[in-house]
C-alpha cells in the first residue's frame, strides 16, 4: 500500500524563508496567517489528507462510481464520511471571502494544502475542488441575489459544484456548442441540451450539485460571443438554500476510464432545467474564464501532487528494495545485496523528481500569493502586475506541471520494475491518474497557444518584461554572491535561450503564424524550465540564509544539492527547445493530410 | 474502435531499398526470399493481423485471463481460435530452422512480421513471440533428444514457450535465485521452487506450455555462476512428441495489472517438477542470454509497434474532428470548423511519431538482418561484425523504442483530447500496454548499464568503433551528395555529440564508475538518436534514388520530409543527453539514502 507524508517542512520554508509571507500583512486575511497559525493549518491539513483521504485512494480506483437505475451515483466505501469531515473541518473555504463563511486565508496557503489532497486522492479532492473554481466565478460574476443563496453553501461544502462546458462535437472550441438556454416569464431560462465529460456531475457526497453551465440563449449569436453563463442546480433552492424540487438536470450515464475512477465523469442531460444566468449575457466564456483559471492552477497542482506521492513511494521502494550491488564496492555487505538506491540510475529517477517537485511547488505557491496581490491588493499597479505573472504562469504550470508531473510518475513506477506494473503497489494507479490533467482544463497544446498566441503579445509583451526583470534584478543583486554561483549560472543559460525563443518568435512568427504554433509547446516548457530555476536559485538563498541562521544543516544542504542537481541535469534541456522552436514550421506543415 | 493497417509498403522499402537484401541471396533462406515472396508473405501476415488478430484487442483488454479454481488459464473469447489460425499458418516457426520444421526464412522478415502482430494484439502476440525466444535457446543450447522432442512442436505453434527468472525478491539481480534443482537417477531433476512474473505462464490456447526454468543444482555454488537453465513441460512428453502426465508445475495465481489483461502474469509453482538440464550445468545465463538478446529486440519491437497503431488511429482522428481554425485561415471553409490536423501542435505530435516510427523500423530491419548474418553466414568475421552490431543495438533497440514508444503513445492519446481517456476509443489500452515494454526482459536501466558497463568496453570498444566507422563512411561516400546535405548535417552533430560522450566516459569514468551509471541512460538514448538519425540518411539517400527511378512521388516526398522533421526536432535533443551525460554523478549521488 502506497505511504504519503504531505511536505509540511518545505511549504512553511516557501512561505517563510522564500516568499516571506509576513511582507504581505497589509493584504486581508495576512495579518491573521502568521508562521504559527500556518504550521497549525498545514499540519491539520497533512493529519487529513494523510489518515483519511490516502487510504480510501485505493479502494476509490477499484471501486470507482455505480451510476444507478435512477440516474443517481453512488461512489466509493467510505468517501462521503471522508467528505463529511472534510466539509466540517472547513476546508472547502479556506481561502473563501468570509462574507459568506469563508476563513479568508491566503490562497497561497490554499493552494499548498490542496497539494496535499490531490496527492492523497485526486479523485476525492477534484470535489471540493471545482467547488472551490464556482465559488469564485459565483463571487465575481453572479448577482448578489445568487451569491446570498448559492455561496454560504458551497463554501460550508454543503454543496458541490462542477463546470459544464464540452459537448460531443465541441471540446476545445466552444463556438459550436449547441446547449440553448430560452428565456422564462420570471427571468430565469430553460436550459436544454447535452454536456459530456462532467468531472462530477453526479455523486453522494453533498446534497445539492451547483452546476455552471455555457448555453446559447436563443436567438443569440453563433460561435464563441453568443455563449452566456447559468446556474443549474440539481435541486432547485429557496433563496435562504432551503432544497426544493428537484431540476431537469439529470446523469445519462458516466464514462469508463483510464483512471480517477472515484470521480463520476457524467454525461449530463438537460431537459429545460431551470437555470439563472451568472454575469451578463453573451459574455459566458469571461465569467467561465475566472473559475478556469483558478481550476488550471488548480489541475498544475495535481501534476505537482502525483509527482510527489510518486516519488515518496519510489523513494521508499528504493531504500528497501536489495538487488545488486553499487558500482564502487558493496554498501550493504551484511545482506544479500544492496538497497537499489546505491545504483545512479535509480538515484537519477529519484533526484529527477525530487529537483522537479520542490521547484514545482514553489512556482505553484509563488504564482497563488501574486493571486492573493490581485485579488485583495489595494494599490491598482500592484494588482495589475500580479495579473500579469498570473496570466502569464497559469498556463504555464497547467501544461509543464502535468507533462513533467505524468513523466514522473511513469519514472516512478520505473523503480519499481516489474513490481510497478501489478496493481498491487499502487504506482500504476498514479500513472493512470497523473495523465488526466494533461487533458482536461484546456488540453496543454492549447495552453501553450494560449501562452504563445495570448499571453506573451499582451500588453506588448508586459507580462513577460516583468518576468525577465523579475529574474535579472536576481541577477544583479546576487552577482557577488560566490556560493550562488552554480545556480545564477545555470539559470542563465536558461534565460538566455528563452530570451532567444522569444526574439525568434517576433522575427519569424508575425507574417507567418504557423511558426508560432509549431513552437507553442517548446516555448511553454522552455519558459517553465526558467519559472523552476528561478524558484531554485531563489530557494538556495534562502537556504544559505537559513543556514547561516543556525538551521538544520541536513535538510538545507539537500536542498542546496538538489538544486544543483536541477541546473546540472534538467536545465540544459532549454537548448533542445530552443533549436526546435527555431527550426519553425517548415518539416512540420509540409505534408499533406492524406500523407499521415 | 482502433483501426490497423500493417506498414507493408514500408517495410518492403527497408528490404528491398534501403537494405537491398538481394544482396544477401548467399545466406541460407535468402534466395529463397524474392522481393515477390517478401511482398506476399508480408501481405498474408497484414491480414491475419488487421483481420483477426487487432479486433480481438479490446475484448482481451476487457475479458482478461481467468484463473479457474483448478489452475487451468481461460483466455479471452477468441483468443483461442485466433491461436490456431496463426498457428496454422506457420506464423511461429517463420524464420526457424527448416530442420526441424521450420520456414528458414530471414529474421529480418520475421521481425518485420511481429511488429504487425504486436500492433494488432500485443497480449496475444506475446505467446508465440515467448516460443519463438524459447524455440532459438533451445536450437543453441539444448541436447539434439530435446530438440528432436520439443522444436517440432513449438515451432508448429502446438506447444508455446515461456521464460521463468523472475522470482519474488530478485528480478535483475538472479544471482539470488533460490529456485532448486535435485538430480534423478534417470538424469532428470526435480525442480522446486516459485518464479513470479511469468509471462504466458498459463493459457488455454496450446497443448502443452514448455518453461525454461534458471534455477541451481543444489550444491552449486552462491550467486549467478551456481544458476542452471532447465526444461520443464507442463505435459511430460514421450520422445515422439505424444503428451504424457501433468507435470509438477501450477500456475498459483495471476497478477492484476496494469495492461496486457489477455496475457496471464503467472505465479508458477515448481513441486519437484522434472525438468531437464538445457547446455551445461552451472552457465544456464549463458543459455538464457541467448533467449534474453532475442527477446530484449523483441520487446524493442513492441515499443514500436504500439508506437505505430496509436499513430495511425490519432491521425484518422486528427483527420475527422473539427475543431477551431487553422492559424493560416479556414482550411475547410464549407464545415462548422476545420479537422484539427490542421494545427501545428497536432502536426507536431503526429510527426514525432511518424519520424520515429519509421526510422525504428528501419533500426529494427536492418538489425534484424545483422542477426540473420551473425547466425548464417559462412564466414566468421562477417559474423563477428554482425555480432558486435547486435551486441552493442541490441540494448538501444530495446531501450529507447520502449521508452519513446511509450511517450509516443502518450503523445497519440493526446490527439483525442478528453476523449483519449475513455476507454471507447482504446487510446488508454495503447498506454497501458506500451507501459511494460519498458519493464520487462531487464527494465531500461538495466539495458543502458548493460551498453555502457559492457558493450562499450568490450573487445576494447570495437563494436561501437565500426558503427563509428559505418556512419562515417557513409558520409565519406556522400559528401558530394547536395540533396542529402539536410540529412547529413542533422546526423553529423548527433555524431559528434556521441563521440564526445563517449569521451568523456573513457576520461571519467574508468576511475569514478558512478560517473557511467549516471549518463547510461542518456548515453543510450543518445545512440540511439544517432542510430535513428543514420537510418534517416540511408532511407533519404534510397527515397531520393527511389524518385529518380520513377517512383511514387508523394510517398518518397514524404519520406523526405518527415526525415528532415526528424533532424529538425529530434536530433537537437542529443546535445541535452551529452550536457547531461558532462555533468557526472556529484549532483546526482551526494545525498544520503535518508534525505529522500
Amino acid at each position: 500500500m502506497p505511504v504519503y507524508k504531505a511536505p509540511v517542512e518545505d511549504v512553511l520554508f516557501l512561505l517563510n524563508d522564500v516568499l516571506q509571507l509576513e511582507r504581505y500583512g497589509n493584504l486581508p486575511g495576512f495579518a491573521e496567517a502568521t508562521p504559527d497559525l500556518l504550521k497549525a493549518v498545514l499540519e491539520e491539513g497533512a493529519k487529513l489528507c494523510e489518515e483519511v483521504l490516502q487510504p480510501l485512494n485505493r479502494i476509490g480506483d477499484q471501486q470507482g462510481c455505480t451510476r444507478n437505475p435512477d440516474g443517481s451515483v453512488t461512489t466509493p466505501e467510505g468517501f462521503k464520511e471522508a467528505y463529511e469531515t472534510f466539509a466540517a473541518g472547513g476546508w472547502v473555504g479556506l481561502a473563501a471571502d468570509p462574507e459568506y463563511g469563508g476563513q479568508g486565508l491566503p490562497f497561497a496557503l490554499a493552494a499548498a494544502i490542496s497539494e496535499f489532497t490531490f496527492s492523497a486522492n485526486l479523485a476525492f479532492a477534484m470535489h471540493p475542488s471545482l467547488t472551490q473554481g464556482a465559488i469564485t466565478a459565483l463571487a465575481m460574476h453572479a448577482s448578489d441575489e445568487i451569491k446570498r443563496t448559492y455561496l454560504p453553501k458551497m463554501i460550508s461544502g454543503a454543496w458541490t459544484g462542477t463546470m459544464n462546458l464540452t459537448e460531443a462535437h465541441c471540446g476545445t472550441d466552444l463556438g459550436l456548442l449547441r446547449t440553448k438556454a430560452v428565456p422564462k416569464d420570471d427571468g430565469s431560462y430553460a436550459i436544454t441540451g447535452t454536456k459530456i465529460f462532467i468531472s462530477a456531475g453526479e455523486h453522494d457526497l453533498a446534497e445539492n450539485i451547483v452546476h455552471l453551465v455555457l448555453a446559447r440563449i436563443e436567438g443569440a449569436p453563433e460561435g464563441i460571443k453568443g455563449i452566456s453563463l447559468f446556474v443549474v442546480p440539481k435541486f432547485l433552492p429557496g433563496k435562504d438554500g432551503t432544497l426544493g424540487p428537484r431540476n431537469g438536470v439529470s446523469c445519462g450515464s458516466i464514462e469508463e476510464k483510464m483512471g480517477i475512477h472515484a470521480n463520476a465523469t457524467c454525461v449530463m442531460n438537460y431537459d429545460g432545467g431551470t437555470g439563472w444566468l451568472v454575469g451578463e449575457a453573451e459574455k459566458g466564456m469571461r465569467a467561465m474564464f475566472t473559475m478556469m483559471n483558478e481550476a488550471r492552477i488548480g489541475v498544475g497542482i495535481q501534476g505537482l501532487a502525483l509527482s510527489e506521492i510518486a516519488y515518496q513511494n519510489a523513494a521508499a521502494y528504493a531504500r528497501e528494495r536489495l538487488q545488486g550491488r553499487a558500482l564502487t564496492g558493496a554498501k550493504a555487505p551484511d545482506k544479500p545485496a544492496d538497497p537499489i538506491i546505491v545504483h545512479p540510475d535509480v538515484r537519477r529517477m529519484l533526484m529527477n523528481l525530487k529537483a522537479f517537485n520542490e521547484a514545482a511547488r514553489a512556482l505553484v505557491v509563488w504564482t497563488a500569493l501574486e493571486g492573493d496581490i490581485a485579488m485583495r491588493a489595494e494599490d491598482e499597479a500592484e494588482r495589475q502586475k500580479s495579473e500579469d505573472h498570473l496570466g502569464l504562469l497559469t498556463p504555464v504550470i497547467k501544461g509543464v506541471l502535468t507533462d513533467v508531473g505524468f513523466r514522473n510518475a511513469v519514472e516512478a513506477q520505473q523503480v519499481y520494475g516489474g513490481h510497478g506494473y501489478i496493481a498491487e503497489h499502487g504506482m500504476e494507479q498514479f500513472v493512470r491518474d497523473a495523465r488526466i490533467p494533461m487533458i482536461y482544463e484546456g488540453t496543454n497544446g492549447i495552453q501553450a497557444l494560449d501562452l504563445v498566441g495570448r499571453k506573451l503579445p499582451k500588453d506588448g509583451g508586459r507580462a513577460l518584461m516583468a518576468f525577465f526583470k523579475e529574474v535579472d534584478g536576481f541577477f544583479a543583486e546576487n552577482k557577488d554572491d560566490e556560493a550562488l554561483k552554480p545556480y545564477l549560472d545555470g539559470l542563465k543559460r536558461g534565460r538566455d535561450d528563452l530570451e532567444k525563443a522569444t526574439q525568434w518568435f517576433m522575427a519569424n512568427a508575425m507574417a507567418a503564424p504557423d511558426n508560432a504554433g509549431a513552437g507553442a509547446t517548446d516555448y511553454m516548457h522552455l519558459l517553465g524550465l526558467v519559472a523552476l530555476g528561478f524558484m531554485w536559485a531563489r530557494m538556495a538563498k534562502a537556504a544559505q540564509a537559513k543556514l547561516a541562521d543556525g538551521g538544520e544543516k541536513a535538510w538545507i544542504e539537500a536542498k542546496l544539492v538538489t538544486g544543483r542537481y536541477f541546473m546540472d541535469r534538467i536545465m540544459p534541456e532549454t537548448a533542445a527547445h530552443l533549436a526546435r522552436i527555431s527550426s519553425g514550421a517548415d518539416s512540420m506543415m509540409a505534408l499533406d493530410a492524406e500523407a499521415f
